[in-house]
């Protein structure tokens, strides 16, 4: 089977059961949107709740939630604004609009990466010709911002907004909230999970680039000179990793970091546990590497860049992307809010000690020269940061006023301080996860087509903690006395929390198995006659069709008590 | 102590601990827009995880989750394009716009379900002021959309489309792929939680009018003709009820249903079941009342809406609407996607007969009179709804021909039918609630002040499901031993799913209960000089104060298991 075959399968498996679905088809569909299904939905929430659980078992990350709305000012702060653009190519004969590095994405894999020049050497080099029309005039390439653009409020009063391009500018707004939760101790962590948008001109692989997708960041705010040891003793697995010199090394994270290519402890720890992640919600080890970006890649402030690829039907894919940004993001917040609430305090271990010079205004001879405004006079004086250097000098005033200042006026004054540390700005390390993406590669590591009595037959093998239902419940036969027993296990099954049962009563018995594999549900629930004399079903697991019959009172004790795999 | 001043201290107290915080205060801030902090983001979560928990329950809704952007012609079916205004105001002076209902609102206490008309009127008869320049020319109120519009995809490509203002459309466009998903089986529902958006003029009253706010919705399509019967014996209590008359009422949902106040009987199960959500997660049971609209207030389609408005320092709010929307948005949606996928199948309980008569070409006629033309000939005979009236006459043809048909080549034929059910249109039953609203009244419900050694002391006396935490961790002084205790109970605690703790050594121990009691932490562990020696700790209840010693291995076991309250 190709790549090819396989995505338009799994495709159409998605959409049949109900797990992902175009957007609005019933109006001819939007490209790069999409409907998680009533099986998609539980998936999804799923791996979020997972993903939480797995950060919030640091004990220093929590979760916030921040609007999708940003006023422009903020990203103009991020640089979203200016920066946040592809490049566009019109056709000077028919007007059509294309992206110029897809233009010349089938001659160039880097296309995605040259500026403007670049693309238009190499449009006109390559005598690119209109999809459309077939000319071969085109515009110069012009960046496009990628950004919905909105306005908040109503005419006049309206002022320009975007829909967040990431989660992340929610979690730097609220550092000064998060400094205090944390009683100012570094290191903490924000996280955010929510919808990102981009405006992509030509959506393309399914769930890989969408316009509005589902996104999980966590900003984890650091003191580049603090002195943590990191033990790295629960990840001893090998890892696959391309160093930024392109050299491919199989390692576990520890000697990653000790042979100094992961540059940073955080960002070590961050792969580490995106890895243990990944594995924990059903991605297959074999198909998971971690990439360095190169310079030529990686952001000017960044120190350290790696993305996280998996390997799925699309080739390897970027799901996930860590990043040491440094203190880039809330410097320049600094800057553009004017704000001073941007810091971390950094306690010497030891005070230290200093002496300050100072200006200081003697009253005894201002009171009675400057009467009435003596008070502005000294306020003024001592608001100066350097001694004049001759006598008199002319004092401006704020209100504008000058006064003339003698020698006798002023002396220089000295004084010990003792200081106990110092406000700097924290560095962040940027975890960044495309929940859709890795929904795609969960879907795609446990897509397995066999054949069955001559038949294919398709198993969606997830993992426990991620399927849509944790049982099926099968009455073997449409009587009232079983189906009254389904309904009843039924009620008290979805009871428990965290546990969901669907019931299923259509078609045969074997049909309904099929239709539980298909989706991925562990476990099978057949009421039969044997249930009507003793209270007993049978229970099946997907994984090796092996199947066991005990009592229903039992059945609901595993269940609430998670040890259902005791059965077995 | 003056609601306003209950309000002051409240919001104080959510912006201080990191509960809600007014969004881009960094930036000056946008009014309609609110953040979740640390604390308040889990508080969000578990409301919501609870909500989706409580109507799974039932066994048939299902949660899916649909996009935010929304194309035009969506928008346009459900009557949002059209209808979804506010009316503005524009001073002829100095061009500050306002909204109209705004400027009377303080005569008129329903200034906001005025027409243009009324609201012209009004302003002219009232001489109002305009507040910025007190000029009294105003023009005529305008209808201003108030949805959030932006474009979907590049320049000339580009698309008109909105942010959503309810999260139901999403429901009514999976309708098809629900249908299969429940195989075809009413009733069905459909949940979804997620961001919703109204570009409102003036947003005012804090978390109550927001831009962008969260709801949650269930669609749930039912058979208007089906004779389910439904059991309202789990909900014997007495609720409040002010019926279309303005008839106060106190009684059981069964009582009201059957004194045919509430008219249909899965808005009644919807309305128990919304007062035990509500009741669930710590609303007060006294501050829930169920208000029903009179003819003028409802929507022309719809057949019987209730707003649940709870009591609290804004007075009283609608936090929840239940409607029985009838056939509307489905028959809305296929008028203009001219779909045929918007319908249920009602099996009869018997096929009925039917005989069906129908006009039939005679091909040994039409075969030699138009031969290579004959089988187009017929199939526009087959296609004629009735027998013409005189003959020969004009058949014309799809390709504008026209041929002469004479009486020998058509025949009337009859055809007996089974027929064993019908297609129709589903009725829906929607709950949508405001959560944002509901969190508001949470935490106002569960906000006490009391007196504490002459200082006044504040208790948010949060339900254990929706505390922040469920334990805080407070090792009794800084030392080496107690941290380390400490910080081990708290990673043994943080892997238990769905435990969380949080630990605090800031401070006097006093300061710390005081801290967690502030943010409705239920359970304090205190770690003190006797854990050292023997491996206790001792445990505090909240609501009461009291507390218990305890075995470490003892506690992790009674958490691990759910029945900590058995300590005590």
């Amino acid at each position: 089977m190709s790549e090819d075959e396989r995505i338009s399968k799994i495709n159409s498996l998605l959409r049949r059961r109900g797990i992902i679905l175009p957007s609005f088809e019933l109006y001819g569909g939007v490209s790069g949107l999409i409907d998680y299904g009533p099986i998609g939905a539980v998936i999804k929430r799923k791996v979020i709740d997972r993903w939480i659980y797995h950060w919030s078992k640091l004990g220093n990350i929590v979760e916030i939630d921040s609007p999708t709305i940003t006023p422009d000012k903020v990203l103009q702060a991020s640089g979203h604004v200016s920066e946040f653009n592809d490049f566009m190519s019109v056709c000077s004969k028919c007007r059509s609009t294309f992206r110029s590095d897809h233009l010349i994405e089938n001659h160039y894999d880097d296309s995605d990466s040259m500026n403007a020049n670049q693309l238009k050497e190499k449009i006109a080099e390559l005598k690119i010709k209109c999809p459309s029309c077939n000319s071969r005039e085109w515009s110069d390439p012009e960046p496009m911002n990628l950004m919905f653009s909105t306005k908040i409020g109503a005419m006049s009063n309206g002022r320009i907004a975007y829909l967040r391009p990431e989660t992340a500018q929610g979690m730097f707004m609220l550092y000064p909230s998060l400094f205090r939760h944390f009683r100012q101790k570094l290191p903490f962590g924000a996280m955010q999970v929510g919808k990102g948008y981009r405006n992509e001109i030509s959506p393309r692989q399914g769930m890989i680039r969408l316009r509005e997708f589902n996104m999980a960041e966590i900003e984890y705010f650091i003191d580049p000179e603090d002195d943590l040891e990191i033990d790295y003793g629960n990840w001893p697995e090998k890892i696959s990793f391309i160093s930024s010199n392109s050299e491919k090394i199989s390692c576990s994270i520890k000697e990653c970091f000790e042979r100094g290519i992961v540059r940073d402890k955080f960002v070590a720890l961050f792969i580490a546990m995106t890895w243990e992640f990944l594995i924990d919600i059903g991605i297959d080890s074999q198909k998971i590497r971690f990439r360095q970006h190169n310079s030529d890649e990686m952001a000017h402030y960044a120190s350290d860049c790696w993305d996280c690829e998996l390997l799925g039907s699309h080739g390897w894919i970027e799901c996930v992307g860590i990043a040491n940004r440094t203190c880039h993001d809330l410097e320049s917040h600094e800057e553009f809010s004017k704000s001073n609430l941007l810091r971390g305090w950094r306690k010497y271990d030891e005070p230290t000690f200093a002496s300050r010079k100072y200006i200081s205004p003697i009253s005894s001879i201002i009171g009675p020269k400057f009467k009435s405004d003596a008070k502005e006079v000294s306020k003024s004086i001592s608001e100066m940061g350097e001694m004049p250097e001759s006598f008199p000098f002319d004092l401006t005033l704020p209100d504008g006023r000058v006064m003339e200042i003698t020698e006798e006026m002023i002396e220089l004054k000295q004084e010990d301080e003792v200081i106990h540390g110092e406000y700097f700005t924290p560095h962040v390390i940027e975890p960044a996860f495309g929940i859709d993406r890795i929904i795609w590669h969960i879907l795609d590591h446990s897509f397995i087509e066999i054949e069955k009595e001559g038949d294919s037959y398709t198993i969606l093998n997830l993992k426990d903690i991620v399927a849509p239902y944790d049982l099926a419940i099968l009455p073997l036969f449409d009587k009232d006395e079983m189906i009254k027993i389904a309904k009843s296990l039924m009620k008290d099954i979805n009871e428990i929390p965290r546990i969901t049962g669907q019931m299923d009563t259509s078609r045969s018995i074997g049909r309904r198995y099929a239709r539980a594999d298909e989706i991925g549900i562990p476990w099978c629930i057949t009421v039969d006659y044997t249930s009507l004399d003793d209270s007993t079903v049978t229970i099946r697991r997907m994984i090796d069709q092996n199947q066991v019959r005990v009592k229903i009172k039992v059945l609901l004790e595993k269940l609430r008590n998670g040890t259902i795999e005791g059965l077995f």
